[in-house]
């Protein structure tokens, strides 16, 4: 039981959604934990700002241990709760630097992502240009091709790692299921359309699904024809 | 001797800085290196592009283990020579926690950094809005205030992580000594200030200092009213 965990969070936010991955993983159930609405703000609220003065979700607590970062708090999760649960640090020196390679890369994904989805959100109207959009979009492409081909190559997969389930997966496949959410075509991504398959039913996953894709399973289509 | 080892670097970078500072920590000396120069593009040449097929430094790689995004890097050495040279990494649930949260609020730092600083490098100039770039500028000014908060906590300090120097510093100085060079005021980031001032001498920093900074230590002066 994890009684003396604290978790905010938002539903379909990435960030949020690898942390309660990794807590599933981890065997650590029960924690305390409220859904919060990004759309009236409450990621500002006053219990928010307690825990993460950045007013930004997760807001994660274990005992008097602040952790908001949700990167920081999948690392520190594993590190503290090694022996429990799912193994998530790769083993071998090669495929450790692959876990750590990969995780990092997420970054840049669900950065473009970001800079696609969240165009009009980000960019006041006065300052938009089509021509900038589009270039996000094309360099939204050329990522999702690098890991389209790093999933292809030889003796890789079927998690993003390797052999095992890692890290990795626990950071990076709601990156991933947020674009497949928003339309992303598994005909022009078959490795990641197959990768996502791979996942999606895992328990952990399935116990953490953002309810309010469950609500409403039919997602965007902004990605579609990218 | 680190003789299987390689490092392809450029001058002033704060990703590839943290990874020399890493290797320096953990006594990693001997390893083959290349200064390349971003400027004449060569951060797109066919030897990074083999290492590093994101056309990007650094480009790191340890035997046959590639691992090229420098936080990963820098968890890698640590994890792979732990017992050897300085332990990078916090002992205690609260340290650990501390050290992971900095590190990766230090990404924010730079990301709000680099959109004020390379504005007109990114946006191209039919795109670019005054509007704009104060918007940046008020981010940078607001996350330089959240680090000056965070440094003068009761009890924080000396070093990102608290009383040990550890990864945060390794991975996140290099930003700090970048918005210095950029002439952030240590008369207004007082914090700040004094934690740059402690660690500029350290060896593996003094070490690795930016070649082209010691040429000409007078740096730019973008940041200095912020």
């Amino acid at each position: 039981m994890a009684k003396d965990m604290t978790l905010l969070w938002g539903s379909g936010s990435p960030p949020c959604w690898r942390v309660m991955i990794a807590l599933e993983e981890k065997g650590l159930k029960g924690y305390k934990q409220k859904l919060l609405s990004f759309e009236k703000q409450e990621h500002k609220s006053k219990e928010v700002l307690e825990i993460n003065p950045r007013g930004q979700l997760p807001a994660f607590k274990h005992g008097n241990v602040v952790v908001n970062e949700s990167y920081a708090a999948c690392m520190y999760l594993e590190s503290q709760f090694r022996s429990q649960g799912t193994p998530l640090e790769a083993q071998s020196a090669g495929e450790q630097a692959l876990m750590l390679q990969r995780m990092f890369e997420g970054q840049t994904l669900q950065q473009k992502l970001s800079d696609v989805n969240y165009y009009t959100w980000h960019v006041p109207e006065a300052e938009r240009h089509d021509s900038a959009l589009q270039r996000n979009k094309e360099a939204l492409v050329t990522e999702l091709q690098v890991w389209e081909k790093n999933l292809q190559q030889a003796g890789a997969g079927p998690y993003l790692a390797g052999k095992s389930f890692s890290l990795a997966d626990v950071i990076v496949f709601p990156v991933i299921a947020y674009a497949v959410r928003f339309g992303l075509s598994s005909e022009r991504y078959p490795f990641l359309g197959k990768y996502y398959s791979l996942l999606k039913d895992r328990p952990s996953i399935k116990a953490t699904w953002p309810p309010h894709w469950l609500e409403n399973p039919q997602g965007m289509d902004t990605l579609k024809d990218l």
